[in-house]
């Protein structure tokens, strides 16, 4: 049966740019007959030549479809039937489609329609938590966790619950969709961690100067007694604020200020 | 001064094999001047080309230095030497540098030396939580943690407060370094989870045939009541164990069986 089928790839493009996407994204892209992606991913998928110059789109292009947030239960079921006509569908995700991407939606739908026919890719990229650790050094070398502050699919007594046990056990924390209620995610994780921590707010980690968050790529190191007073640096979806913990450290050479959590608190005599 | 310097890049290659390293890190580790990795990796980057055959390096082709565990902090410092001497130095980390790889002890011994002058740049890659997560479907599409069971470098008692605050708390639990001690873990989180929880272990995301862990590429899906039988199925640095929640379940289309964690439960209804 399915050997006429192509396949339905949920694919991680990263922030976005060329150079932090894997090789398999952007050949999953490349060789699809359709991608289903934002405007904005189109316009950097566009910039890098994974997809043509708008307009200029030969018969060996991929068809591109606009994505849109309140479309996507509809793309979805587009998609299954585009795989049903043979064709492969990458639908473009930022970062890693797992973490806070679309992966659960086309899964969820599949079952919802009981979808048992259309085979299902999952391709991973580079995560904002990963891309921003990288740009401020090494702040996430040890157990951490995502906390997304996005309260349209559950309560704040869930998201509160989390933060303060991860706040509680030491984990470092990666707040995502800061947008709105950064504030009170500060708050609920001050009760539970001494206000000197270290913290960094990053914008558009890996977008260099495609950023199109508050300035681009960039980040301020603060602590978690000052995050607070930083509300011009909280842009759209491409914020993200990593908490450390109490081993976590700032470092500054001669080119720039850093933080560094070293695991589990080594030292050089210990490694 | 630094003018003449070159880089000491930090370079996490993901799973190993080409096509889930990023573009970056690829043209970082073939413009180096010296790349300094294990024989593992050595191999992987030879296979695809980003390094060349043994024995066929050309002239503008990097140095290749053998980098083992117990060799890190020499290492490291023949690498700030080389970087003091002009040359760009990738040293290879797979997954991503920050979780749980070389980027802390790079800043901790810059640190420590007082080497302030040798930039340093973390370039980030597919981490296996994320690689095995898109193995398995969507597991991980809702708050997420990293615990590392090795007790190198610190306690148990470290390591079980984590465990039970994220088993409470309903994070998507990934455990690395699973080697020994798993089961322990497993014992710990069935305190606070119930045992039909959805549990995946897989080994070698990403690396295909290429895998050396057990049987290679591989997922099992499992539950944290039974997680305890699959001793077989966990072998060495390559294993990792995704402790779903009691949102997660599993689902089979006619290719195969997923594992899914709708975001916040959310269902199609409700997007």
């Amino acid at each position: 049966m399915s050997d006429d089928y192509g396949t339905l790839y949920v694919v991680g493009i990263g922030p976005g740019l060329p150079a932090d996407m894997t090789q398999r994204a952007r050949e999953v892209i490349t060789d699809a007959d359709c991608v289903i992606a934002s405007n904005l991913y189109q316009e950097f998928l566009r910039e890098d030549g994974t997809l043509p110059p708008e307009g200029e789109a030969g018969d060996d292009d991929p068809e591109i479809v606009r994505s849109s947030m309140g479309q996507q239960v509809e793309l979805t079921r587009e998609a299954f039937e585009r795989v049903r006509n043979g064709e492969d569908v990458a639908n473009v995700s930022g970062g890693d489609p797992n973490v806070y991407g679309k992966s659960d939606l086309v899964f969820t739908m599949a079952e919802e329609d009981d979808v048992t026919d259309v085979p299902i890719e999952i391709v991973p990229g580079v995560t904002a938590a990963l891309g921003g650790a990288a740009m401020m050094g090494a702040p996430l070398s040890n157990d951490f966790c995502t906390v997304s502050l996005s309260d349209k699919w559950r309560g704040w007594d869930e998201i509160e619950e989390k933060l303060r046990a991860a706040a509680v056990s030491d984990f470092v924390i990666v707040l995502y969709n800061c947008w709105r209620n950064y504030g009170r995610a500060i708050d609920i994780i001050r009760e539970e961690r001494a206000d000197d921590v270290p913290v960094g707010i990053f914008n558009d980690a890996g977008r260099a100067d495609a950023g199109r968050n508050v300035d681009g790529e960039t980040y301020t190191v603060t602590t978690l007694g000052d995050a607070d007073a930083h509300e011009e640096e909280v842009g759209g979806m491409g914020t993200s604020i990593l908490v450390g913990t109490h081993e976590t450290e700032t470092w500054s050479n001669d080119h720039r200020t850093h933080l560094v959590t070293p695991r589990g608190g080594r030292d050089v005599d210990d490694f």
